[in-house]
């Protein structure tokens, strides 16, 4: 007996990439930071006492709202904090986008496969707009969204898994052409890494109401494990949000650390530009081995095996796959459109990288 | 300009009891445990790594999942772990309810007052069926929940607000008139407190597979800071409810908490002990005062001011509660049909009941 609804009958259910419990694997395919959280985040967590832990957190993360809306000159009512940033994306499906006929959302393809698989769940469409060859957003996007009756738009920046940053003016324009009928959420949940992000679309005199940017603290602050993100936007929107989200959705542990992280940003910070010096370092030497590699602004690369040599295929990047998760280093394959030739790599640690390249070197010379 | 689905537009938030700020506030308004977590617990979290948090944690919280099977006696694959038990109900409605016209929430009438609230914020109706004189279920409940078509029956037992427990045979019968048709969730939030659980429904020889029991660490585990709740049902139940959660629902620190919570068993069990024999005091206190106190299973009681004097009503039980207030002491007034002449409280520590019975006396003395 089945007692789902058909949508959840239907469902293919989200895949994340592996996550091993062994603690021997080199682990380069989610995008975690290759550093440690700050002694600031670990000391607050240890602060919070048994008490604190018996009574309810803050409901609505009040200290947290603070602390970001000082961070990113915003007001406290401007900020939402939620069970990590896929907590955010479920609350503006639930938020703002009709069930049923009517009312889809509307994503780039391909992009974050989260995003179809939330719109299965609360049961609307999903209307999927092709990128250009460089993973760039067509013209049309908006139009495209708007012909669909699309109500809320989401957009990875800088794009995953190509890590490819849009500019600033190209998602002001999708912005403003859907005001008041959409919602544009900007995923910046690899924005740390970059070298811009899209708050000053948020900036008043601008106008866009509708523009809803998503933070998380799982890459960039090294929290992965806490379940952490933000949302950062009108008032407005933020109180609908605040709505449908669970009373207690944060907890006392996260909270104090997110509170820690955001305040000890230039902690974190450092592990940014070493991560960016690193992806420099892999870009450059991936393409020294005849890969191609898509210039990225994430803490990840988008790369294509034997691109010079004109090899690329799906075999030939599967087999590459297996032979480094053989020498335990994991890596992320997608098996869909325009990905099959390609593999997402995270940007390890110096030491990290150093074993990926020693392997591939050595899978090449075994071919 | 809104953006909101129309459901969301109209509804009225849930609003939790107080979480004042001030650690000098005496809390009987929330029901949490007056006990601080165990030993176990503090070291679990502490032991958590930096490195564990950099990583995303484990998606289906594996460890507890099979810690909890090994204390109910069933498969890890009946188990499923939600970010407070709040997250759960809001994934039973998620999984089960369609949307719209048809396949309505059944709910009892008082009750707990989130689960409307998450019926409106799916966009599902919901079926009020009024309690007898002791918040007793009607025989008819069943009859009614099916001819309303509710997909879903949320059923807090122990009773809140009245901390009414119902026969096993009574939550058996409404089980089975409808199996095959709608899921039975037995929310057995305060059920630590109580003289037995509802796990024999679980038994495969009932062939109940529609029975879900909710469970939290929020109020015997005195974790109500660390959102930490999870189901126990038929493995095809949670199957379903595991394709509609976010990916990574719980957090590390809080998935290590609940391990050793639920390791650690009998220290929590020393605290459900003491909060029953300061029920048993709070009781006879109250009812000595002329004071009616309903039968508690749970960590409160509902009581009645005034009650023998036939002069309980809104007026002077909002009263009471405002002085407790001036008095720094927190307890639970609902501005709702049947509940407006009622008081619930939470059984504290003595230390803290002591503190209520003086401030009642003091009240007393002053009017």
């Amino acid at each position: 007996m089945t007692y789902s609804r058909p949508n959840v009958q239907r469902l293919a259910a989200y895949v994340p990439g592996e996550q091993p419990n062994g603690g021997d694997v080199i682990k380069l395919n989610t995008n975690e930071n290759p550093y440690p959280p700050c002694d600031a985040v670990m000391a607050a967590i240890a602060s919070v006492s048994p008490q604190q832990l018996r009574r309810y957190p803050a409901p609505a993360a009040q200290a947290f709202r603070e602390a970001a809306a000082r961070l990113h000159g915003v007001e406290p009512s401007q900020i939402i904090a939620t069970n990590g940033g896929d907590e955010l994306l479920r609350l503006v499906l639930t938020a703002f986008c009709p069930v049923g006929a009517g009312g889809s959302v509307a994503v780039a393809e391909p992009s974050y496969s989260l995003y179809p698989v939330l719109a299965d769940i609360h049961g609307t469409s999903v209307t999927r707009v092709e990128l250009g060859d460089a993973f760039d957003l067509p013209d049309d996007f908006a139009d495209r969204a708007l012909a669909a009756d699309c109500r809320v738009i989401l957009l990875v920046n800088p794009h995953a898994p190509s890590g490819r940053l849009e500019p600033l003016d190209k998602l002001e324009a999708i912005g403003r052409r859907v005001v008041g009928r959409a919602v544009l959420v900007v995923d910046e949940a690899y924005v740390d890494f970059a070298q811009r992000d899209a708050l000053p679309l948020l900036d008043p005199s601008r106008g866009l109401d509708n523009v809803l940017l998503l933070r998380t603290l799982s890459k960039g602050y090294s929290l992965a494990g806490l379940r952490f993100g933000y949302g950062i936007g009108h008032a407005d929107l933020i109180a609908t949000l605040d709505k449908v989200r669970d009373s207690y959705n944060t907890d006392a542990l996260a909270q104090a650390a997110a509170v820690a992280a955001v305040t000890h940003r230039d902690e974190a910070a450092r592990t940014w530009s070493a991560v960016r010096d690193q992806r420099a370092r892999l870009t450059d030497e991936l393409t020294a081995r005849g890969w191609s590699v898509l210039p990225s602004e994430a803490n990840f690369v988008l790369t294509t095996p034997g691109a010079a040599r004109g090899v690329a295929n799906a075999d030939l990047v599967r087999g590459i796959y297996e032979s480094l998760k053989g020498r335990g280093i994991l890596v992320r394959y997608f098996d869909q459109d325009r990905l099959r030739d390609k593999l997402r790599i995270t940007v390890g640690s110096p030491g990290e990288n150093d074993a990926l390249l020693a392997a591939l070197d050595e899978i090449e010379r075994s071919r």
